[in-house]
């Protein structure tokens, strides 16, 4: 399926120079959302996932299905305050300051094997991110997938030490 | 199945007061997560329903799956700036002050039949809102579905114009 031409290309959001890949129009077309939570599916399912972790909010929409599709649990990764339980925080840097994700400290056990779902490779930041908090809970990171990267980022370098996985490639 | 049992409750989070409901104890266990699914989906199997629609960004967590299930198209409903192209907007009051929510301008054909999905019917404004936005795109509201309803809050007294099905009711 040409899953590309179902997504959206909006120039200059959510700031000019950025050419923003829009997946509402693949998420409402009803045969390209079942093609891309099937394939992303597929490529974990020789990896015996328990749980798929999913940073807020895009990765909800991507993550909850393929959860439900491969019979594991979702485990979502929220910006500060959002969770109400224990949590789990990691801090890391972007271009300018920081950001802060959290994940609840009982949300995985130690040894559960986590695939991570997010619908964008674009600097890797936030899944590298979303990693270390699965890891400081005991859990092992087996698979790293998304619908869309931008390669021309190098996220991939950042998220080497993981098998990843992505959908569509876009080289500018 | 005990759907209840799977949900946490967590005293005076976000604020005094409120006893929240935390679905992330149900999000993780791979056999609730599938039946809340499967349950919500078969409230609406005979509804013919061509798209879910679901409020940020708990509403995603549940609708996405809904819409895979039943071979339906999602639509995402979102807090002001960030969808990317032309939106619908609909202003609504809070107890204090007032909230926005939009909607893509294309993101539902006139005559569509449209299921709204949430986590949570409280007092409903939320829902009712995301129903305006699809009414003013020509979307006909053929279901509204939720996993919990706080009954005490009578939000289904604001939404008695649509279909309403819930999963789970806490009466305090």
């Amino acid at each position: 399926m040409d899953l590309k031409s179902t997504i959206r290309e909006v120039q200059d959001f959510p700031k000019e120079g950025i050419n923003f890949k829009d997946i509402t129009t693949l998420l409402k077309d009803p045969a390209a959302l079942r093609y891309t939570i099937d394939e992303i599916t597929k490529s974990m399912e020789d990896k015996q996932v328990d749980v798929v972790a999913g940073p807020e909010s895009r990765g909800f929409i991507v993550g909850v299905p393929v959860a439900y599709k491969l019979g594991a649990g979702f485990v979502p990764v929220r910006k500060p305050g959002k969770l109400p339980a224990e949590v789990e925080s990691y801090e890391y840097e972007l271009e300018y300051g920081t950001d802060k994700l959290e994940i609840h400290k009982d949300a995985i056990k130690p040894g559960q094997k986590v695939a991570i779902v997010d619908d964008l490779l674009a600097t890797g930041g936030t899944v590298l991110a979303t990693a270390r908090l699965i890891e400081a809970l005991g859990g092992e990171v087996v698979s790293v997938n998304f619908l869309m990267e931008l390669t021309f980022l190098g996220g991939r370098e950042k998220l080497k030490d993981y098998p990843i996985h992505c959908l569509i490639a876009y080289d500018e």
